[in-house]
């Protein structure tokens, strides 16, 4: 398991993403994961495989709620797996809190599946299935 | 300029570091950064070059005002840079607002500083300086 993303809710994408070209990040990819009701950015730095996530709300729904309640801020961090189901599993077994039972479909054909912030100190966890990578 | 840690508050670091551990992480550092007052540990996966900072404060101070008014959770995003006076002045350069006018000791020996949440949609963002790595 490695870090993949740390993702940031912000409620106008276009401006976020030139906020954080400042930093030196480039956007890599943009789109939206309609199971979650959210248009993305991702962007990384030239050298990093880890990539930082801008999201914004298409409408009612989780990430519109985070917004409403938490304002803009960091919303999850997102770990890569190579086989979701098998992650689950140990998860389970482990006694750890899952959001999602079953993996669901994410952003560019990933499966991603959440855990609960409760077992991880209020963090929201998402885990996403790379073929390839540990 | 990279993503080198995600900073999580926690309240009871021992058992945060076992939590995180069911994530496949190990740690690899602890200490305590004295100028914030807090308790440290990095934890990292196998490949990844890119960590996870759990702190827990040790008195009053920033982090226990994040704990008393927003509970656990994440606290900020770490970036590494090669020259954190070059890149402080690119930032103010450009109109970013900075917490840390000039960088500060942090843990390890880095120099660090930290620019304000609201340039960065609510995200507080660290700059840690890191010879020899962009």
């Amino acid at each position: 398991m490695r870090l993949h993303h740390v993702g940031i809710a912000v409620r106008d994408l276009e401006q976020a993403v030139e906020r954080y070209k400042l930093l030196g990040l480039k956007e890599t990819e943009r789109g939206m994961a309609e199971a979650f009701r959210v248009a993305i950015s991702f962007l990384e730095a030239d050298e990093d495989a880890v990539k930082v996530e801008l999201l914004e709300p298409l409408g009612e729904g989780p990430a519109q709620r985070f917004l409403d309640e938490r304002g803009e801020g960091l919303h999850h961090v997102a770990y890569a797996v190579q086989d979701i189901e098998r992650a689950l599993g140990q998860l389970r077994d482990r006694g750890v809190r899952l959001v999602d039972e079953e993996p669901r479909p994410g952003f560019g054909g990933h499966r991603v599946a959440f855990l609960h912030p409760e077992g991880f100190n209020g963090v929201l966890v998402e885990l996403v299935e790379e073929k390839g990578h540990a």
